[in-house]
């Protein structure tokens, strides 16, 4: 049964604007870099909005932050709903945030309906879910969820050299608590597809049952540096024409797989970088990605010898390290239940959809009862300044959060 | 008829050595970047040396030094010798300081022996030859001889935005004199050779009868970013992708040419540069080199059309532009056959041999009858921390210089 309760969706989108004038870019995106000044801007906004609620907020050792709301029975573990406010370099508005804002915005329609729970319900913003600063997504999630060391993830230098834990205490969010799993009772997380299925199909909410398998690797090439003018073709070792190779291989390996495959290079660097030098070392980023575990244990196989052999070729050597793996990670059905109920009684259009990111929520699924949430996004479009939804898509996300959220905690 | 009096061999290599380490790397080479502060040393450095030998030092706009030893007919025009002392980033110690470092040496022996000279001498320093920080390489020969606008250069800025004009100024070198052609009577400048021809012939002495002909590019791809991991193949337009195909056709180009092909993308920049982003944006340069003009200009004409149909099957859009182009350079029969008989006259195996790399003599050879010496490196190894030759071999290329200055200046 809904509770026939709604919440107030101009107030969600004053509140998403809000947070997306911290880090706005000219072409109307949103630059928010973990870990960065603008960064700190947001979460402390965040806090703010949360502490006038009389929410308690608490942050832990990797800077990821929990506001809490009592419930009646104190024995219960907490329900816990969220996403993250850090975003790509040159991000949207709502990748991340409207998990977070959206949540925000329960928790005041909560006190505005004078609704009271049973289980507490506790709001999260998880640290550097993006990766694109020190090159591990999910990393907030991640460490508290044990899938990284903390100490290795401390000392994980940007481009710049500034580590994770110099970031961490220079914004002042390295908290007291420890980042690791507590005692909870479910995790709701709601976040724009980033893809352009339910845009295709009309589908008002994605009812996510679970993450697809990833594999990612850090390569290095290595080659000799030489004069472009003079060094004959024979006796180039060419990094850059050797990774070349291997860019155009990942791309044909994700076609092999049709339109479930993905494979992508989205980090690059050539050194020494200079127009009339052959390059000496090219370091890039592999990352593939598919529902079927079994698509990714077979590329991750098989891929580090065939790049190896094809760089070999001309002459360079490849240093592949796997970064990350982890197979197609399911939903809790119960918890998914609840998100399809939730649309179904607020007369939704819906369907079930496999993550196509990476999110917290596939961390998190590890230790907790988990469900996703997914609204549609303009031509499927993210992880870009034109990311754009529409305020009755956040709207309608954001109820069937609260229907799911208040069913799991309990009515008082 | 050789002058039977010799420059000093071990003092050219300790002030090879004494500059070498200014910008010195761990590595053993050198990184003095044109118009930075370790420049400015070294710049500075060779003036306090041709003023101890009590040259008069002037410094035109475009930062170009000239440090002259008058001759006994004012009405002769001056006979140049001169080379570059900026380096690439991760550049070797020889690379451009041989042949200003060699100039001084010549310098310092005509002193030494009481040498005077009808024509005058002048001792050049050209700015930035590498274009490694600001994309122009030739940049100081290049204003001079006209071929690139003053002010269009003065505004070029480098990846932090500094503008060649603001570096000027703050290292104090943009000087009072107009970097124009002025009378002279002939340019000579020795180099190493920066590839492995005469060292695989054993021959001492490159009497370098031209420069290939060049053209170059800078290219600018645009797809569109997008998630990498929610972005289907069929929806993807993936810069990256398409650049590794062009990568691939300019070292096909070269190839198709065999030994005396020349194709390189030395530097490239992605755009957003996030390991999970599809790249929305390629920038990046390209080069072709080969001893015949015919061969440049069939490239020239064809590699456009053929790169933009190349990306357009990705989705992407290019823009090329064209960046330089020169035909093969030849230089002057005089001049050349001065550097010959010097070869001969000392007993030195030399061989005829056409510039694989742009230098600075192949501007100036537009205005003023000039020729090149080449000496071996080690591998034919160049922009290359490794880059190395033997003291003999730099003595025996400035001894071959000194023969040529001398006879084209004449003895008084």
């Amino acid at each position: 049964m809904s509770t026939n309760q709604r919440i107030d969706g101009a107030r969600l989108w004053d509140s998403l604007m809000e947070m997306a004038r911290i880090g706005a870019t000219p072409k109307g995106g949103v630059k928010r870099l973990t870990l960065t000044e603008v960064d700190r801007q947001g979460r402390d906004t965040f806090i703010q909005w949360c502490e006038a609620l009389g929410l308690s907020v608490r942050v832990d050792s990797i800077g990821n932050i929990f506001a809490r709301r009592e419930g009646r029975d104190p024995a219960r573990p907490p329900v816990l709903m969220g996403s993250h406010l850090d975003s790509q370099p040159t991000g949207g508005k709502f990748d991340g945030a409207l998990g977070v804002i959206a949540g925000l915005e329960v928790m005041r329609s909560l006190a505005e309906h004078r609704i009271e729970t049973q289980a507490p319900i506790e709001l999260v913003n998880w640290t550097d879910e993006e990766g694109s600063r020190f090159g591990r997504s999910l990393m907030g999630s991640g460490v508290w969820a044990g899938v990284y060391d903390e100490a290795m993830v401390n000392a994980l230098p940007d481009l710049e050299g500034v580590t994770v834990g110099a970031a961490l205490d220079a914004i002042g969010y390295r908290g007291p608590h420890p980042a690791r799993p507590f005692p909870a009772d479910s995790y709701f997380e709601l976040h724009i597809e980033q893809g352009p299925i339910l845009e295709r199909e009309g589908a008002a909410i994605g009812i996510v049952t679970g993450g697809q398998a990833q594999v990612w690797f850090d390569a290095v090439i290595t080659g000799q540096d030489a004069h472009a003018g003079t060094t004959p073709p024979s006796t180039r070792r060419d990094a850059l024409v050797a990774a070349a190779r291997v860019i155009a291989r990942v791309d044909a390996l994700m076609r092999e797989r049709g339109e479930d495959g993905r494979g992508t290079v989205g980090f690059l660097q050539v050194l020494p970088n200079s127009c009339n030098v052959v390059p000496g070392e090219v370091r890039f980023s592999v990352e593939f990605r598919h529902p079927r575990t079994a698509e990714i244990e077979s590329l991750a196989a098989s891929f580090p010898a065939e790049a190896a052999a094809l760089v070999a070729e001309n002459g360079c050597t490849l240093e592949l390290r796997e970064k990350l793996r982890f197979a197609h990670q399911p939903f809790d059905e119960a918890c998914i239940g609840l998100v399809r109920d939730a649309a179904a009684l607020l007369g939704l259009a819906a369907r079930e959809i496999v993550s196509g990111a990476g999110h917290d929520a596939v961390y998190v699924a590890r230790h907790v009862p988990t469900a996703m949430i997914f609204t549609p996004c303009k031509d499927g479009l993210s992880h870009n300044e034109a990311e754009s939804i529409e305020p009755h898509e956040a709207q309608a996300g954001c109820q069937v959060l609260f229907e799911a959220v208040v069913a799991r905690a309990g009515r008082a």
